[in-house]
């Protein structure tokens, strides 16, 4: 499976041209190949960055309800109210979009109670609710969701970059998510999807647990892992029992890379497992995708080391321009696709570059005539 | 020598709000730590951000003469058609700079040879010609520097950083350098200042040079260093001897910090050197320091280290707290101030955090009154 005929194009357009600017080659590093991937995401060289866009998903996660599994410091119900504070416009995602000019689409994918929308932000948030579930079922007892809902989580997500492209135009996207609790279901998918052994080696602290809290997470990670152990290795399924609607509305999201030539931008761990499940659904998806931070979270360095494999296998380029390096490293480790919007000016930078900037011709043939009427002058 | 009680006062301001920002504590990492030094190298709560500027400083080395030391690859010439190429808006800083809403200042400090400026984009670019000499002298034969040039340099910064706050209210200057070969008069003060041995440890490729040209590089340093080796350890002398109008310059306008009450946003390694130079000449600029960009160049690494270290005696605050992180690691090795331009969105960003946010406080009561309603719904 590799990318289109105008991926291709577009990516060698792009490189041809950084190649020529009146530049050292190379010496704006990953910003050169991040505009490379910019063009091969989207297909088009120069590539579009008018419309800029966060979508959000949101879920609740049984793993993290009141009393079951303690995998999160936060109570369930932040989840809902941080939807409000973000359809408000005071959420940390939602002041990094307002800076940066992205307009933001908070999408209700699967949260478990009522909640009103008070105060709302009408010029820079959109709010949808698209419920499949009520919350997911607690993955360490039981399947997540079922077949109809993971299939309905998806499509919310693919519908949701339609509708924003349609409308808007929008040729970049960065993707965020919103749920208490769901670094666990994020470190099981990663976990199996990856073949790992021990998930140990991937849980973290998410939003804050101390040693013993991690040690626990990652207990019910395996638990909910050796309760799906006899089922098939497919990615639809493994996000299907071990869950996240959010996630799978991600998933979805990025699932639109191919069919609609767009840019992916990736968060963090959370985001960067739903990556990994479309990029297993679909390796082209891995030609849409630009990494937008390193998380602290350590199952995510995982995740990144198959996306370049299967990056470079799709791109056909075993150099390390298939795809740039996780832009930001700032140890951002809040999620809700805040690393995502912070890392979009580079993504726009990157396109000026590929827009504006002279030849190095240009800029030595103007030296060499200066030098040249220089030696005309001191010879007079 | 310690920062300014208003500083103080700025940075425990924003400390103390981003703690109770709606978000897990410190989960916004290096941001954090980057909105906390804003505030504090303006003295202000909450920080201004409102006009941006890059100046960029321009001069030529006697070491970079035609047929004098062979240390870049390219002629010296291409420092003037760069200028022009800038004055034009056709450089990739003023890219960078136009993509990122910056206005650009294009300084002269000592530019050899006459130059004519055809293109202009005046919508973007202010060009200043305040030449304190026509190129340096060799530094490897000779001062670089008169001492009368070397303070009018230095005048020159300050005085630019003064015209833009003065005219526009800008507290956010990111500051960068034009001049072929001035990764050696960078590297022979970097070596001086921070008391190394040899040259061979910082020294790098610069633009582009190969393993001999970078051993020729270092030879070159030494003999300058040999030179300059009786005389005292004053920065200022250092400065003066070894070199760059438009480092000399750049000091000055970091050194602008504590009067003026500035955000200074270094960029790569010889952005760093004259950092050095300034934080030598008067501790207290340290406070005013963003350092935009870690450098391939291997010289940077240790100057970052001392002003680090400094740093964190003049804030009075031995964590990670006194200076951020350099905020984007890609690799850019161009200089021109084009790390600075690309870092100045994440700065917005980190300002805008301060202002948008609600705090935990006001989601957690919203999040318990949800769950609150919903249990009395349950038990109807």
């Amino acid at each position: 499976m590799t990318m289109s005929a105008s991926q291709q194009e577009a990516a060698r357009k792009a490189r041809e041209r950084l190649d020529g600017l009146a530049k050292p080659k190379g010496s704006l590093g990953q910003l050169e190949v991040l505009g490379v991937q910019l063009c091969r995401a989207q297909a088009r060289f120069p590539p579009e960055t008018d419309a800029l866009k966060v979508i959000i998903f949101a879920g609740d996660h049984g793993v993290a309800n009141p009393d079951a599994e303690g995998v999160s410091p936060f109570p369930q119900a932040v989840t809902q109210s941080m939807v409000q504070t973000m359809v408000a416009g005071k959420s940390c995602v939602t002041s990094l979009a307002r800076t940066c000019g992205v307009t933001v689409d908070v999408v209700d994918v699967g949260v478990k109670g009522e909640y009103a929308l008070v105060h709302r932000d009408e010029s820079l948030v959109r709010f949808y609710r698209h419920r499949v579930c009520e919350g997911t079922a607690n993955l360490a007892q039981e399947s997540a969701m079922s077949r109809p809902e993971v299939e309905a989580a998806i499509k919310v997500g693919r519908d949701a970059v339609d509708r924003v492209l349609d409308e808007d135009g929008t040729r970049i996207f960065a993707i965020g998510e919103m749920g208490i609790g769901n670094t666990t279901p994020a470190s099981a998918i990663t976990t199996r999807l990856l073949g790992l052994e021990d998930p140990m080696a991937l849980v973290g602290p998410g939003t804050g647990l101390d040693a013993g809290g991690v040690r626990r997470k990652a207990a019910v990670v395996a638990r909910g892992l050796a309760r799906q152990a006899s089922l098939p290795e497919d990615a639809l399924e493994v996000l299907r029992d071990l869950g996240g609607a959010e996630i799978a509305a991600m998933a979805g999201a990025y699932l639109q890379g191919p069919a609609r030539e767009v840019a992916l931008v990736v968060d963090g761990f959370i985001s960067s497992a739903a990556a990994l499940v479309a990029v297993k659904m679909d390796a082209r998806v891995a030609s849409h995708l630009i990494i937008a931070t390193q998380s602290p979270e350590p199952g995510q360095r995982f995740i990144i080391e198959e996306l370049r494999r299967i990056a470079a296998d799709v791109v056909e380029d075993a150099s390390s321009d298939a795809m740039p390096d996780p832009l930001l490293d700032l140890g951002l480790r809040l999620g809700e696709g805040s690393g995502a919007v912070a890392a979009l000016p580079l993504l726009k930078a990157s396109a000026g570059l590929l827009r504006d900037v002279a030849t190095l011709d240009e800029v030595l043939a103007a030296a060499s005539a200066s030098a040249e009427a220089d030696r005309e002058a001191q010879e007079k």
